[in-house]
């Protein structure tokens, strides 16, 4: 038993001083005990607080950071938008073999890690060769981003995509396409394949991702829902929502529906579900998401990079909804980054402050950021299905210890340091981070974090040529 | 001379290679050559950028970063607000004394040089002792910050504030503001005193600060530009302006004008003028300040913590509108943040990418994160009044080292490599700052940074005590 001492740490209930963590040898929190004496246990320097799960990342596109910031860098010669950005990453995405994905997603669990986050719902679409055919084993790219994540020391749920069509009413996938594609049954004998390849692995998890109601029609929806449940009853299912009101659009005039509504009324969402932007919602589909118990999985910098649009927070959280948050695209990896811009969104468009504190906690003190953290930590454990998104007894040992000596945080505690991390912190007021019992991250730097940028340099520069 | 060899940097035509700098004694460029040989000069490893200029400070404001997002922070348990925010402010400004504020600021430059800002215009409005009286020196908290820039080694744009009224039409000013208060011949008499405690340092230069429409009423607005010209008439003259659309409707309450609508037609505003946020305008308002060639002083990540709104910059930029950005509050110390999310707010409401390439460069391959960045250089040094923001003979040797081996811009050059640095990037991209020709940033550690920040945590302890 590793035992470990803070003199301050953020607790299920709140903030306690001079806390005991018991870790056992499988990397759960066997015993927590605030007011306690250190005895025997090893002092850590700083402040501790849950680690942040990350609910929704495509791990390559990290490496196409920046290069999708140029006028009409799709074919085309059209404005630019989410769907010229597609064609971009679509380009992208022809290129990439098993070591260059493994390079990349290495990569980016490091600085996840370095920034504060200990876990990932990886929504991984990239199975086949560049042909499109499977490879030989067909769930080669998907152990590449566990291995990814094995080796960074993240903790990750890993969700192989499942794309069967390109747009509404089965229409058929283009070549761009082809190596996302699969039959129903082909997808869901991968799904068994990892699912046996992690069951024992306390830091993996496996569900599906449906990708989007235009890449799955609606039996092969169903069929994928009734295969996941003879693997795995309680396993989570991500999918992509009403992230364009061109998807609503199309939505629209193939069911009369619009697509939360649509997902709703046609399948059997609740708290395994997490879907994946719902930015385009009717006030009757916002209050139906939040009453379904499922998860909202917000990517604000993405959202924001994309010219997606704005998720409807206020009426969410009046809701009661449950949101996390994800990196998704990976423009910018900071948990701090995401959420506060998740409350100004709604602070420009309202013209008031501390909004998204609402159902936090109410009346004079309710802090807004530690709002906005204590619900994307809740909500992204329930997104990862993992016992993690807590400093508490059986869950997870993943941790990050925050610098209270960095000027940012100086002369702050409890919430009103939360409020600081959130607004004005950056990765540098991370100092350290556990996950599963190991430290991964020390004084801000990752164990192996030369190496793993070094591989991750050369596969850019490869990428590039 | 000092001479510097990068292999890339940044000139004022555009990237260029095996760049030479020679850097005079009084820390200026003395001659840049491209397509040159390193011999005898000190290899630099690293990618060089002008320095930004950061148009807009209340450097005393950073001590309170985090410490205002929560629910009726402000007396009163009104809807929290800008409004509520300044009362916040209010109270925090009361305890603060000369050592305090030198301790604070010096440690926000020394943070804002980290990120790879190199120049900040402090909008200064803290004169008097807490009971409201002038110091026996009255230009002492002036002076303070003017310190705090010269340790740092920031270079600064000093700009006493200008505070006569607690709102439009003459209104008194509250007790809150007995520390902000001049009459127009004490405030020349202090501008007049900084301006020549400060001619001989190229450093430092002054300029005046009106605080905004509401507390400077028009015949104060105009003495004060008229004994500022008999000072220097090519001083710059920073005013606060459409912020909020309460000030809005106030101002055309008094006047049947709206803010900078009055402004423009009342007081000779031009490249000498910095108008900080406007964000308030109608599309004449914006094609007048474009017209005008003044500089709009924009805040993005303090608007959107304050809910001020979003700023008309598409219609400002297709009428060839100037702006730079300033962190203001300092919410957010970050340069990069600032203008991706200058370019998101646009992208979020227009449901389009890559809107601010506009005008800077069009056709396909128009980098938008190196046209916000170009555009951000040019107007922050038009609006510093110093010769800043270049590469460039005659200019200030201000420069930011990038590291191009970070993971975050490996593979990139060019405008790529700015895109990456802009959507992508953080303090940790920043290798090294050079201001003035004296390096005060290496490998990312500020050279006097462990001092000034142990004197900020005991400044911040004791003032929360």
């Amino acid at each position: 038993m590793n035992t470990l001492f803070f003199a301050n740490a953020l607790l299920p209930n709140g903030w306690a001083r001079n806390v005991r963590l018991d870790i056992d040898p499988a990397g759960n929190f066997a015993a927590i005990s605030a007011d306690s004496r250190p005895d025997g246990a090893a002092r850590v320097d700083g402040v501790a607080i849950p680690g942040m799960p990350n609910l929704h990342s495509h791990a390559f596109q990290r490496a196409m950071a920046g290069l999708t910031e140029t006028v009409g860098s799709a074919p085309g010669g059209v404005e630019d938008s989410f769907w010229t950005w597609r064609e971009v990453m679509y380009r992208f995405v022809g290129k990439l073999e098993p070591d260059d994905l493994r390079a990349i997603a290495t990569q980016l669990y490091a600085e996840m890690l370095c920034s504060g986050y200990t876990a990932v719902a990886e929504f991984h679409y990239l199975h086949h060769d560049v042909d499109g055919r499977p490879y030989a084993d067909p769930a080669e790219m998907s152990r590449a981003v566990a291995e990814a994540a094995r080796t960074a020391g993240i903790g990750q749920t890993l969700l192989p995509v499942l794309y069967a069509s390109g747009g509404f009413g089965g229409k058929p996938a283009g070549d761009v396409q082809r190596r996302f594609l699969h039959t129903v049954d082909d997808y869901l004998r991968l799904v068994a394949t990892l699912e046996r390849a992690y069951r024992d692995d306390p830091q993996i998890r496996v569900g599906i991702a449906p990708h989007s109601l235009r890449a799955v029609p609606p039996e092969t929806l169903r069929e994928a829902i009734v295969g996941l449940d003879a693997i795995d009853q309680d396993a989570p299912i991500h999918i992509h929502i009403a992230e364009q009101t061109k998807e609503v659009e199309d939505c629209l005039a193939w069911s009369a529906q619009r697509p939360v509504d649509w997902l709703l009324q046609h399948a059997p969402v609740g708290p395994r579900w997490c879907l994946v932007h719902a930015t385009h919602m009717t006030g009757q589909e916002t209050a139906a998401l939040a009453a379904s118990g499922a998860v909202a999985g917000l990517c604000p910098t993405t959202e924001a990079n994309l010219g997606d649009g704005l998720f409807p927070l206020v009426a969410y959280l009046a809701a009661n909804g449950r949101y996390g948050i994800g990196s998704d695209s990976h423009i910018s990896v900071s948990p701090v980054e995401e959420l506060r811009w998740l409350e100004y969104g709604q602070r420009l468009v309202t013209r008031r402050r501390n909004v998204a504190a609402q159902g936090w906690a109410t009346g004079p003190g309710a802090a807004t950021g530690a709002g906005l953290h204590q619900r994307a930590l809740t909500g992204g454990a329930q997104a990862c299905a993992r016992p993690i998104g807590a400093l508490g007894q059986g869950r997870r040992a993943d941790l990050v210890v925050l610098d209270p000596d960095h000027p940012i945080l100086a002369g702050r505690d409890g919430e009103r340091l939360v409020d600081s991390y959130v607004f004005s912190g950056n990765a540098a007021v991370v100092r350290h981070v556990m996950v599963g019992g190991e430290w991964v991250v020390r004084d801000g730097r990752h164990r192996d974090g030369e190496r793993i940028a070094e591989a991750y340099r050369q596969t850019v520069k490869r990428l590039a040529a």
